[in-house]
């Protein structure tokens, strides 16, 4: 029975993670806040108006610190005392620059919607979480902020998102640090290169495949995880070639 | 007769290296064109006076795109056809978060600083670089910025410059990819804990020892060490207890 709140869940890994929770035991779980800047997906409104009693719409801008604020407490006020058992800041951004790092002007923005935004979400929801026995906290990153890795993906034109993304991972890290006494498990977590809007068609997975691996590892990691920065295991995928194997093993920083 | 420019050039480590490079015989230093965002370094202003041909001041406010391009156009005038060799992204901001990340509330002017005043500064001098054969960029980061190794630093509450750092790596990665084949050589260099003002008295070296480290750094590394991160060298400091050994070696992301 545990409560989940999801941020951009209108559409791609979001809202998969909301339609696969859905569909799972309640004794597995409980509510599910999926969040969005708008309520204007139609499929999440059709995944609420089939679980009604699970699925509840939060609004909730990421980059605006009132509207966290504000989704914060209609939260609390649902749960009525009871704690909030994990958050999953999927909400993000990947600029495309055609013309390489030197012409990335959306730096300064994409770090507000990557980096700030999970951090004020994070912290205003810091006293539900605090009141569970789970405190799971994953911030969706990805294989492409990894510095180590950098060589591998030299073509894909994402560089404010690399670079942000990075920055993700050191926040995971700072948080995990400063809570890990607490009983907290923050993770980092790639989800793969998915069919969704972001991702595109010629990606390497179908959403349904990426969602489940993803809470595959929401699901199995624990505070012995704390820090770490995991990527997906798919069957199949372990040891391909190319720039991506999904084998479920720790990513480099 | 290499020329240099060196950001935050009023203080610290930007000031020891404009000083180091003005004792240098002429036959490897030429130009260093010193700059800041104010003129109000009575040291800085000694060392010109002492070194008129060769220490200029150039007005530089890092995080102002304007100012930016208008001590890009007057080094440019300077140098007169000639290329720039070295460029140092030395000005940063290492802000503290007595409560922790979780309080840490200048991340996104924390970025803005230590990030994108190095993307712009970089994208400036690049045209006066490209002439070159030199072609070297020296980013100004710290072991405090590697998340492999974010353990040692837990009880360092400086949240906000910790992931900006990291985010400074990814950065310095994404330009040495995109150069590498132009010839350049991106250096991510941890300068040590140094008794400069951000630095204060209790750290561990003189602000000359750390500099000269700096400063072997800069003139050893080549394009073979182009990408990396690299830690200075100073004797007696190689194998140290605690959380920094300067053993030059590099620094994991």
């Amino acid at each position: 029975m545990a409560s989940y709140v999801i941020t951009g869940s209108s559409r791609g890994i979001g809202l998969g993670l909301v339609s696969l929770l859905a569909s799972l035991p309640a004794s597995q779980v409980g509510k599910v806040f999926a969040t969005s800047r708008q309520d204007n997906s139609p499929k999440l409104t059709e995944l609420i108006k089939q679980h009604p009693d699970r699925v509840q719409f939060v609004q909730l801008d990421v980059t605006d610190r009132e509207s966290v604020k504000r989704a914060a407490a209609e939260v609390e006020r649902v749960l009525d005392g009871k704690p909030l058992d994990v958050l999953i800041n999927n909400a993000g951004f990947m600029p495309w620059t055609s013309g390489g790092v030197v012409d990335a002007d959306d730096l300064a923005e994409t770090f507000n919607m990557n980096v700030v935004s999970v951090h004020n979400v994070t912290r205003a929801f810091l006293p539900m979480l605090v009141k569970g026995e789970t405190k799971k906290v994953f911030n969706i990153s990805t294989s492409v902020g990894s510095i180590a890795q950098a060589n591998r993906y030299m073509h894909l034109l994402v560089p404010s998102y690399k670079i942000t993304k990075a920055a993700l991972n050191m926040l995971t890290k700072q948080y995990a640090l400063e809570f890990a006494d607490a009983g907290f498990t923050f993770v980092a977590l790639s989800p793969g290169w998915l069919q969704t809007d972001m991702g595109g068609e010629g990606a390497d997975l179908p959403v349904d495949i990426g969602v489940r691996a993803t809470l595959h590892i929401v699901h199995s990691k624990t505070k012995k995880d704390n820090g770490r920065f995991f990527n997906i295991k798919v069957a199949g995928w372990e040891n391909k070639q190319g720039p991506n194997q999904y084998n479920g093993a720790e990513l480099p920083w």
